[in-house]
């Protein structure tokens, strides 16, 4: 915000080469807000104005950028700046870069680690890819419990760095198990001389350093925490997680959802960074599966040729009724991805949420069949359009609406059920998946209840 | 987790009426475990349990109840109960609560809060609906510049209560303007004489009281911060918002955005505790639009029937090629939709946008033309059910496919600019929308380029 009003001024600094002021304005600034001014910088100025920032602030705000961005900035540095840039990162932003790169990539980075730092990225970079050690930090700060509120002090004063979340104190044993959490504040009301045991409640939330970080995301949700620490099998403290880290994971498995309720892979990188024919490949993909299926309704049509034939005033309404099917599914589906990525049904609930579509099916397509009814008996009260049999046609399409509509719902809102119970994700059922079945299946509904009321008149 | 497992025997404690040993029990329980504990007990032992929970535990667990519950237990409840739960309650929460009941009901719980509380809550209640003043809570520390950090930490002993976060500590000057923010483990790492101005850097982020909540999800974001504080157009500080709450708004705007892409209204409440007419009732609208627009395929349909009965082996293939308009439809409508979501285009990238989904649409329809091409030539290899002119219709279908695809593509990603230029969501050109307005131009594409390819042989 700040950053859009003043940057005129700051390019035109930039233009004249009068780096030490911009560099003495840009001091003040957000690492946030750098990242933004240097997006918007012409190319050739990028780097420049990169250059220019104190180590740590460059580290700061190399970590706000995005990743295409990031590998630019790799690429144009040279390798000690590279270098001074990854060991100042912080240790979770830093793991997230590096997961996105090709492998030889990440190889030649960790080589410019320090082997502190090195040691450090490869621990994170050793859990599996979705798991909350992917996420974790390993700057908390640990202390003991026969310790003094002044040795916690003193022991803050030496470990503190970065911006890492200092708001939570761990408590661990002789043998580095977490035995409990203190709010710094707890701290902060204390006498000097308390002992950290006296401060202690013995009860805290931790995440397992293999859980998925989904998981970690409903804990945080859950427990309102900022910041939550980590354990191994064994109960040692090995890392912590904190809130925004666990906003971007939110944001991404959204995102995720969302692609792949589109009828889609989910895409790795921002809409505007992915190649195009990677977004062709991610999309073709279900595109290809969805066709093929979708013939089908070739085959479908194909066997009720005969009664088009005869009643070519049938295939007027195809479209129409297939449609209510795949429309009706589609929100129910949406309803239940949904409420099962938040938690609010499981799959013990199927049997309830059938209860419900069941009834929500039934009113939907009889509203639905109303209208159609009205729709084609109004036309022909005016037109010839619809043949003299056009109160049987009527009826034919507001029965196998009811049917089509009910048809989608439930299979909508069951198809996220059975995915889940095979292993699959619920999300795959997407928008595009369930009006494909219920095309396929809504044509064989129409033609067999046309079959049944237009039977001796139309056919 | 924990609440799970020893669940069996807190009922059997219940069932034997030894209260005073599941109040013990209790004691030491997080009050989200003590929510979905109470949440699984029998109707019966509900109220029991949650009555013999001391008054501040039983405010925080009220607050970590679905709003279902809650109204359950305010029903259940004396009105002293009622008013010492309210007064506890978190001033954010409780708006969050207030905001969801009935007006008159509002009306009555205001009046059996203090003084003090009815007037915060009144102030929360007071700005509009989806801004940073409903979300923000008062318990924020604000200090003066001349103090020292021991005045500090005097006031912080006086002032702190609730759960509410204190990592934050905030400056404001005579006036209560806000003049900067400094971390409370600043004030821990520095000298107790030291006064709060050497502390100060005078650079803060803060949101206005009247930005949207979607707004401060970005800042929060952009800052990675876990409390930011609130300032009216005076610079007066008014309030902090706390990232917990922030995960809220985030969640509840996904998933309003995923509800309205799935073809519906979005639902106030969770799926599992909305009404069934309720839900009926927000599917209906959007349902019934459709409906309504996909009549224009029947008259479509109708406007090329001549053709249909002249060679009814056309219509075997509309709903192959009207759904796979929908279909890469609603890929591009997600794409452009999500990534207009998390900022990562604007309006102005629309021409951007364009361009790109131009070249996938062309690439998508190639794929599909082909396949579909091939699959009419092999069928008719061995059998005679596409006649003579097989490989003719091969090539309707295949032009059709690349005409429709690349149709899809591009009104599914041109839908969301147009709508928001319109000031409408984005999100609200749902997959079944996008589909629908697929459908009837697929129609015309379809039947067009069969009277160009098939005139003279099959029309």
């Amino acid at each position: 915000m700040i950053g859009k009003t003043i940057q005129p001024e700051i390019a035109e600094l930039i233009e004249r080469r009068d780096l030490g002021t911009v560099r003495e304005v840009l001091l003040d600034w957000h690492p946030g807000e750098l990242a933004e001014l240097i997006a918007d910088l012409p190319n050739k100025d990028q780097a420049v104005v990169f250059r220019i920032l104190p180590r740590h602030l460059a580290a700061d705000t190399f970590e706000y950028m995005d990743l295409d961005m990031q590998m630019q900035f790799l690429k144009e540095l040279g390798q000690k700046e590279v270098a001074s840039i990854l060991n100042e990162m912080a240790a979770d932003d830093r793991t997230a870069m590096l997961e996105e790169l090709p492998g030889p990539v990440v190889a030649k980075l960790l080589d410019l680690l320090t082997p502190d730092e090195r040691k450090i990225a490869q621990t994170l970079l050793g859990y599996p890819e979705d798991s909350v050690g992917r996420l974790m930090s390993p700057y908390y700060i640990a202390v003991r419990m026969e310790w003094t509120v002044q040795n916690v002090f003193e022991h803050l004063r030496n470990k503190a760095r970065h911006n890492e979340a200092l708001d939570m104190i761990y408590v661990v044993d002789e043998k580095g198990r977490l035995i409990d959490d203190i709010k710094l504040h707890s701290f902060v009301l204390a006498q000097l001389d308390h002992s950290v045991d006296s401060l202690m409640d013995r009860s805290f939330i931790s995440l397992p350093v293999s859980a998925r970080k989904e998981e970690a995301v409903r804990i945080f949700r859950k427990y309102d925490r900022t910041a939550l620490p980590v354990i191994d099998a064994q109960q040692y403290l090995v890392g912590m997680v904190t809130v925004d880290d666990v906003i971007d994971v939110l944001e991404e498995t959204d995102t995720e959802d969302i692609q792949k309720f589109g009828g889609m892979e989910a895409l790795e990188l921002p809409y505007t960074s992915t190649p195009l024919w990677q977004m062709v490949r991610k999309r073709a993909g279900w595109l290809v599966v969805l066709f093929l299926s979708e013939m089908l309704t070739a085959t479908a049509m194909g066997y009720f040729e005969g009664e088009i034939a005869r009643a070519v005033v049938l295939a007027l309404f195809v479209p129409l009724i297939i449609s209510s099917g795949g429309n009706s599914g589609s929100q129910a589906a949406t309803l239940t991805i949904r409420a099962m990525a938040l938690g609010e049904i499981t799959l013990s609930d199927w049997w309830n949420v059938m209860k419900r579509e069941l009834g929500a099916g039934v009113l939907l397509g009889m509203i639905l069949g109303c209208i159609g009814f009205l729709r084609i008996s109004s036309w022909s009260m005016f037109s010839d359009i619809y043949g003299p049999h056009w109160l049987l046609l009527a009826l034919t399409v507001a029965i196998s609406l009811v049917g089509v509509v009910l048809w989608g719902t439930l299979s909508g809102s069951m198809l996220p059920f059975i995915l889940r119970r095979l292993g699959f994700d619920p999300a795959a059922s997407s928008a595009p998946f369930v009006a494909t079945l219920c095309d396929v299946t809504g044509l064989v509904i129409y033609f067999v209840i046309a079959a049944l009321v237009l039977h001796g008149t139309l056919l």
